[in-house]
């Protein structure tokens, strides 16, 4: 028999008349954001309103004040400024004013417009392979291909590098009756044992990235598709954090290596180096195909907007044909690795183009941040768990096309100086901050 | 020992060299396909341009043929039109002048815009919660947010409508540990069978939607809010097919029924009512914070695009306050309804917006579309198995705002010849279809 109308804050007014008044849930969420906060890492989004025309620079907005405050921005994952791009922005505006602000469909709900073939041909060219599909994010496509393909078959052995992001991890773990087995990071002696261990006659996949993103390191991805023949595995490789970057047409560090064709499929995102939005698996045409007619996260899910879809195209095609852009983003890296050790502030040196400087507190990491923003005007990030372990926390600074000499100049004076007065470095004897900036 | 560099396609090409050469996943995906086709559920997605300033006019592309041919689509899930609303169209036009084609990050980092704030703070107002917390879509909404509560605590028990949208099982099959338990749909008296045989100290969760999208009928939300009250369970709604247009400012069905305070959390998109892409939940601030605080699916993935954003902040301003529109709606389902009648078109009876004509066989619903396009100039998607099971295959129309008398006569004359020729429906005795019409 239902109780009488109540609404929850009349339940919770007069808890004594009405037993369960309030699911425990409330109080788990509670205990729970009181933990985060005690431990340091809880996050605050900071309001930054990019500005197109002079990117790196964004508007801070601050509560109560309706100007933004000018900030620089070291920590965007549009690594190339193709967002930002005036042809990408008209190609997004011209799509907006022809079709309109949505899809207003799936895929299979009149959805599909002619930019979306295009772009999916576009993609599966770039990296040399019969077919492209397109995912509402790379978060999204990881996650449905890896769960859809190993619940395919029974048996299925994942052997996942132990950082795998997130989202290849969901769809693992997502793959009820597959088995996991990690292997240690980049560690290609302890991922041939385990392949060794496993029973040959098991449908097996080998997951793993190009460009790990927190840490900037890299896959030998030769060495890995080698084991993968040599134990027939199948390949799926991330290359979120390269393509558009890496290879002679931004095809990623796979198409650099010249080890395309090596891996089965090949998943990247729109999103960063490509500037808009939403993420892709491209793969011979069997799989395409197998993962379109079969994945819940594909099928069940309003198509990506044609505004982002026509403005990836342009982003992919002048990625592909003007590699000054890549030259340019590793120059600028460059240089800002040089003027931070002129600077003496400590780097992770990486292979490739993030820069991560080493903090290893999430308080103290948080705070730097925070000085960082209100009293020089820059911005990094503040990288702490659950995304990097517990103890390494870091800011990752990711330099481009955009940030100026000058700007760097400035960016490392005040590291310099931050770090040192918050005790990440020590103070310099002989030295002032001025003389080595 | 690795050997020697081989491209797959060498490798296929001299398999007797190459033990297991080709993975066994390559054949499970041709098995597959074929068997999709032989039980005539292979779908080919019709490449559709939506015309904004026609809309609902589309153009389809036809291989080869450089200029889209005229068509007249009836399954868009824009139900109100509001992605051709030129305010909107601008609204995201600016946005991407400003501030460029993509957010350039995850929310945490560097790809919060004030406008994300907005909008959360928008959605919150709507349905008159504490917050709002906006995911790259719905599907994600949902198998993020269900995922990551039903985890939240030991023992949790989902208790899932039989008819909840593959999103929203995504995310309750994904939460290991916890129980799921199926109600028939929409029946309370086997819902409440079911609270009461599962143990009363067990965290509980009834996952339902108001409106059920494939056969348009609606759940009593007052009364399984009712039975949440009473065995203490939190309510998790799916608003997707409603907000917008149901409730006095669109806040959806639990608004108009007076009921969404007495909802935990209830869950919508961006991409149906308000015309554009994305999702969102909206609760009491510590679950908003929670799910902010530990869903993977929200903090692992690029924020949307200020451009999306800024649309359907301007798309939900308008719905909320211009009922018009949710009237001139149910005037022209209205008017589909009583001309589909009398011309002998079957079709379900639904208290929404849906009207789904009943087909029933896969091969045949696809055949009457085809025919229906390429004749007569008229789209509405085939709807199969798995979006329905099989046997109730269906043509699914929703009429809208901006389909015209002149468009209703024209397709309800395509449809009672279609379905005669086909024998959906008897050839009548007495009378001629141009008199029906």
């Amino acid at each position: 028999m239902p109780r009488p109308f109540l609404t929850r804050s009349e339940e919770n007014s007069s808890v004594g008349a009405i037993k369960n008044a309030r699911h425990p849930f409330y109080e788990h969420c509670e205990e729970t954001l009181e933990r985060i906060k005690q431990q340091g890492r809880y996050r605050t989004f900071t309001p930054l309103a990019r500005q197109a025309e002079r990117f790196p620079l964004y508007e801070e907005y601050v509560a109560n004040l309706p100007e933004g405050r000018e900030v620089i921005v070291w920590s965007t994952n549009d690594y190339l400024g193709m967002g930002v791009v005036p042809e990408v922005q008209e190609a997004a505006i011209a799509a907006i004013r022809e079709h309109g602000a949505g899809a207003g469909g799936t895929r299979n709900i009149a959805g599909t417009s002619p930019l979306h073939n295009q772009l999916e041909a576009e993609l599966a060219a770039l990296h040399g392979k019969e077919a492209g599909l397109l995912f509402i994010s790379g978060y999204v496509s990881n996650q449905a291909s890896l769960q859809t393909i190993l619940m395919s078959m029974p048996g299925w052995i994942c052997f996942s590098d132990r950082l795998n992001h997130a989202s290849m991890i969901a769809g693992i773990k997502g793959a009820r009756g597959s088995q996991t087995v990690i292997f240690e990071h980049n560690d290609l002696k302890d991922l041939e044992e385990k392949l060794a261990a496993a029973p040959a006659e098991a449908p097996k996949l080998i997951a793993f990235e190009s460009v790990y993103s927190m840490d900037g390191d890299m896959a030998d991805i030769g060495a890995i598709c080698a084991l993968a023949r040599k134990y027939n595995a199948l390949t799926y490789l991330d290359e979120v954090h390269a393509v558009g970057l890496y290879g002679q047409e931004g095809g990623g560090v796979s198409q650099r290596d010249g080890v395309a064709d090596q891996v089965d499929i090949i998943e990247g995102t729109l999103a960063k180096g490509f500037g808009v939005h939403g993420g892709y698996i491209t793969a011979s045409a069997e799989i395409v195909d197998f993962l379109r007619s079969t994945a819940s996260g594909f099928i069940f899910t309003t198509a990506l907007p044609p505004s982002v879809v026509g403005a990836a195209l342009t982003s992919v095609r002048k990625v592909r044909a003007e590699n000054w852009r890549r030259e340019s983003l590793f120059e600028r890296v460059h240089t800002m690795r040089q003027r931070l050790r002129a600077a003496g502030v400590p780097f992770t040196m990486t292979p490739s183009h993030i820069v991560p400087i080493p903090i290893g507190d999430a308080e103290r990491c948080k705070r730097i941040c925070r000085r960082l923003l209100v009293e020089f005007g820059h911005y990094a990030t503040p990288i702490n768990y659950p995304t990097v372990p517990e103890g390494t926390e870091r800011l990752r600074l990711t330099p481009g096309p955009f940030h100026t000499d000058e700007m760097m100049d400035d960016m490392v004076r005040a590291l310099a100086l931050l770090l040192r007065e918050e005790g990440v470095i020590p103070e310099p004897a002989t030295q002032t901050i001025e003389k080595v900036a």
